[in-house]
């Protein structure tokens, strides 16, 4: 459960909602269907139409990741290949193969088959490297969802503005529907600005993080497998992988 | 056919329709000839006068792209290069020479032809990497064409709002005139933010995302054909061509 | 001769010229010869202190390839290296001096002097990639003379407005100067605006395209006289050579 | 002690003041705890939300390098390597044991152990400089704290302006109450624009100037200690060393 | 003497002076001491905060740079270069110890030094370009100053501007206070965006161009150097060292 992250977002949002109180105004007055419809409408639709559907869907189920990252353990793992090093150096490369049957992630499975196929070193580092080229490229896509979200909201919200602004124009004769009219352009501009600054764009960053410590985690593993392969020594191996997370 | 970006590209739009209906706007002060004009003509001139003719025809006609996505079937393909493969196992890569008669696509049957040729795999690679990496090239500039109307769009509708607010400023004294050269001024602005932030950005990004697959799907191939080439293990093989959609 | 860049030049300034004319404006209200002295002065003044001189001549001569772009014929270079591959490998590489004479392109005459010389392939490849990246980056400078204007040319517009505006406010007891005051202001913008992006920004990308095609030409060029010191087979150097403008 | 900084601190801050008492304001007029609780609480709230919290801790207590910048010694550095590489020389590498006692800084410390180890050269800097690429990386994704900030805190400025405008329309009536609104509008813009360009952005650009000089001392090392791996001539490896902060 | 750069100056300066004059306003309205004191206060605080000492006194020191470009004579050199490859073709390496107490440039001194000591072609070439890396680096730093005040200075002018608002608003019931107040906030824009665009912006474009040449005369001498140390053929080195300026 990462904190920080909810506390963050309250804290924005609390900035905004205890800032209108402070100066006196209503809290209703932030709230405008209106202009939600068309910078909820405007950004959904943009990013909609700019992604694949497996990449807009993989990019809103990684949200979850923002307050409950990905496990990312590297003393576990760091200790589970001295283990397999030090068993491919006893009992060579083969007998890894009944370890195999405990690992549930299909990446390590796929890697410790290779190794055990006698697969040579560089050809198992490009095997895995093709993958976990692709792998990153697939979640940095899906984070991208919210960072192009964040960059399409505060221009929406513009437009929202903007046609709240001629809507007071063609009642400049009419100076009662002045107010909500220009209330309405304002209120878009803050759903625009503050959904892109103070969700939008920080959930993007963080998920980038959070991607790129997977993704280092498993060219540790890579690393690692390739290790065992060359018959590396347990500890210089060990000091060596300790280094991708230092 | 892509139903994801149809509805991005309807949600978008119905947005700011319904957002103008719903805060008692005429539908009808959206519809401004002139604004359209010179958001349309600027955006249009500037993206023809730096575009070469070929990628400009090229970047109109791969709209259809956004609905209608390239094929790019990885499964089908791994299979096909694991047929080639155990064929060139079993009965030599010269074998392979019949085969080439019922692939299509051009790309491919230079890759299998050079194959047969019995070129040599490094050589193999960057005869094909320098065709990949022109056809990359050809596409990003095609697709460009929309980044780059996203790029003009805004500032052009900016130019139509001063050109709409110079209007108003010389008919000061003419009341019943200020109302309708606003409009202009703010309705070219919507056209301009409107039209880059809800089609042409996200279509160039929709594009840009087809081509990194179709790119892919060739990278996989020349990889393939070089392990062919390499005489790997057909297994092994369809491992390592499996990363590159993982 | 381009014409689709004739046509978007024209076509840019049109819709602001018809835009004008279409919303009831005059047309001299557009003519504003105090902001045209400040955003042409000011953006030329910004991009010539910026500029080494050769950078800035070789600039300004470049724009012709808008209108006429540089001659680009792949197959026609193709042709010809393939004939001196034939030719090298009948008669000896020595056999090429006597085709030197015919040849008018300095670079292409210093790369058959250096096969002619028995140059190692991978020596060859190297003195000409020097050349070739430095002249890539000296077109890139001149063309980025281009897109500096294009980035200069708006904020220069806005100087010129906020000083009409400073002008209105020093006569605001005089309304009859406001109106003039705030034309210039507007028409500074206008013309930052337009300028920037009717005309720098894409002279700037087209330019960036011509370069493109002549620097991949080049690279084309030498990948042939590689291929034909390492005494490849023609019609591999040929489907190999087709690869780069694929 | 950084004096060149915290002159640029104050000097910053001194010209708002200043500024603000020459121009016949007063001082308070620039203090607003509304405008100061939405920008600095929007802010911080959205780095929260995008920085795993051992980042942003990190981002924090990096603050004090600005002032107090990291010892970083080439001098002291190359003379150490020189010493060891004539002990190594003269006694062998296994020698240089009796000296690691005396090194505090870990990394060091692992690289002679892995030098007195017998690591092979090209092993030993693969190891070391998996270690400097994470180190590195974290580093800036600290610093990368503070050029977030500096990107938010603007645009939340400008949230806050939108908030105290939509007061002052809804107290249109009561004229009384719109100076305070619009005061509160523009000093929240102050607070987002001079918090952003007077601190957070010239921070995160002092903070990575000197993330540079701790890596490239660290490159050096490592260079340095190869070097001796090599079995190089001293004087060599010094003049070589001596480039990396020329 | 860089006469285009002087002229790009003083035009960029006149083409405001001018503007100013042809429209009727008067040269001291763009005079306002307190404008100058937050801009020029606040971007140099700014820059001062961002930089180490030694980085912020050679970017002032560059300065000259812009008028009196730094000598860079790639004939020169080259034509050194082949007398020394000559010499150590006749005499031998060693040969060329006697030419090095002509040579003032330190760096020169030590290729030359390197390369008499017998060092190998590849280590001569990385302990080089270390030292090259190393001053690129320092150079790039120091221009960065300036592109950082010019990034700088248009914030801090809206900074000033809205200072001037802020003014005017709590005199509206002053109106002869308010014409001074908006004059203040506009000619602090003017400061801004005209000292970043006129000066800032290009006077770190221009440092750029000359880093660029500056460095590129010292690879060229680099792979001059490594060349004598292969002992390559003197006129195709010439002809390869050509390239460097072609």
């Amino acid at each position: 459960m990462d904190k920080i992250s909810i506390a963050g977002l309250f804290l924005g949002l609390a900035a905004i909602v205890f800032g209108q109180v402070l100066e006196g105004g209503h809290l209703a007055s932030l709230v405008q269907p209106t202009a939600f419809l068309i910078v909820v409408g405007g950004t959904l639709g943009a990013v909609m139409l700019q992604s694949p559907l497996t990449v807009f869907r993989e990019g809103m189920a990684m949200v979850k990741w923002v307050f409950v990252p990905p496990v990312v353990d590297p003393d576990r793992q760091i200790a589970e290949i001295s283990r397999w090093s030090h068993i491919a150096r006893k009992e060579g490369l083969l007998s890894l193969e009944t370890h195999i049957g405990g690992v549930k992630d299909p990446f390590t499975v796929k890697g410790l088959q290779l190794l055990v196929d006698g697969s040579e070193p560089e050809r198992l580092r490009e095997v895995l490297e093709v993958e976990i080229t692709a792998v990153e490229s697939n979640l940095r896509a899906a984070a991208k969802v919210w960072e192009a979200a964040g960059g399409y909201a505060p221009t929406i919200g513009i437009l929202g503005a903007v046609m709240g602004l001629i809507h007071v124009m063609e009642n400049l004769s009419d100076p009662s529907k002045l107010g909500s009219g220009i209330a309405v352009a304002f209120v878009a501009t803050i759903y625009g600005v503050g959904a892109a600054n103070l969700i939008f764009l920080p959930v993007a960053k963080k998920l980038m993080a959070n991607i790129a410590r997977v993704i280092t985690l498993r060219e540790m593993l890579v690393d690692g497998l390739v290790g065992i392969a060359n018959g590396d020594n347990p500890r210089i191996l060990e000091s060596r992988l300790q280094g991708y997370f230092a």
